[in-house]
């Protein structure tokens, strides 16, 4: 049985895509085995498993492996269907709403919020704004949302929530290396409730990388973003 | 039970985002109203519909708008369960796999191609160079396609084949206009010959845009592309 289901993740600690994975297999309650990957040094098995990307996550189950972290989390809801809670709701317009508003994530504030950490002065004053732009889209979206596609009225994490985790779960890392707030409970109260609910359940606090570690590592992905710009 | 049942696609007759609605619905056999937008001059309908991106397609089912074309086409599947054949296969890899690829097209080859026709001279190298580039990764690919993702060895045009469909459908548009071959049997005969049998389908045939009118369309967008970056 076990060599039957037998799951494991390529990783990197530090990556928001292969956090989500992290956590969606620890909702549902999948055992799995963890390699943390050298990006600088691709190991043989990643080139062969994602040959396109070569990026990691990739998730192995049974020798066959699935990449893209959206791909993989509906790869984990459609194949463990009787394991722990759906990480989509059964409605289709309510899945409508969480594919929506994860795409919305993925491709438009996650690149602004690296923009943010990534430059400083006017370039910076310019990502800010568009940052908060696209936050206050996000915060009058909440409005909208259809019961039951976030945790804000569902008492299970599920994949709009953990894509949301793996951008904003560390913001007070982010807060800490760019100097200022950015999920602020003045300007985005829903938001900042929705991330504060999620963010005091266990599964999510165990998962965070480790705080001091992790401003590190962003100091020096600002440091190198900088110091290319000054080139 | 029509009422109960109302599907209105607001759409714009060159997208090819627009496309992929359309063909879906005409492949599962579902009615529908259309009504054409003006991108110059937003129905308010449209931004009512879509306030985030106030783009197309919108699809508007018994009141209830959907926005952005690969959710849309989930939804289609989704909703009409029973309606004519399923856009993505049953089994959870071969339904990773179809994410994974059409995500690739809409990701890298889309960008990569509206570059090709928007640039001349050196730029045009360039980006024809990346371009091929990914057409290779495209055609490894699909010697890695599990049995049944797209319309080379199932009978059924699946989302898969719609999303390919609505960047390379009009690629002899597109050739005419750029003055060179990019669906090139020699270099990718793998993926020409899979959209020469999914352009045999009366279905896709008929859905195509009018040659000469998305010539013009084209014509004009390049040229406009070109006028902006010779200022």
């Amino acid at each position: 049985m076990a060599e039957e289901n037998k799951v494991t993740l390529h990783g990197l600690w530090a990556s928001p895509f292969v956090k989500r994975v992290e956590l969606a297999l620890k909702v549902k309650g999948i055992p799995y085995d963890y390699v943390e990957e050298d990006l600088k040094n691709k190991s043989p098995l990643l080139l062969k498993y994602n040959p396109v990307h070569k990026k990691v996550p990739v998730l192995v189950h049974n020798g066959t492996p699935i990449c893209e972290s959206l791909v993989i989390l509906e790869y984990i809801d459609e194949t463990w269907t009787d394991v722990g809670p759906r990480l989509l709701p059964q409605d289709p317009y309510k899945r409508a709403q969480v594919r929506f508003w994860s795409s919305f994530l993925q491709q438009q504030l996650l690149h602004t919020l690296f923009a943010v950490i990534k430059s400083d002065g006017e370039a910076q004053e310019n990502a800010v704004k568009e940052l908060f732009e696209k936050l206050k889209v996000l915060e009058e979206g909440i409005k909208s949302f259809a019961d039951g596609i976030s945790v804000i009225d569902h008492e299970n994490v599920g994949l709009l929530d953990i894509v949301l985790l793996s951008m904003f779960g560390p913001y007070k890392v982010q807060e800490q290396v760019i100097g200022f707030k950015v999920i602020d409970p003045e300007k985005f109260p829903l938001l900042f409730s929705w991330l504060s609910a999620l963010l005091e359940l266990p599964v999510v606090k165990e998962g965070l990388p480790p705080h001091e570690k992790l401003v590190g590592f962003l100091k020096y992905i600002r440091q190198n973003a900088l110091n290319s710009a000054a080139v």
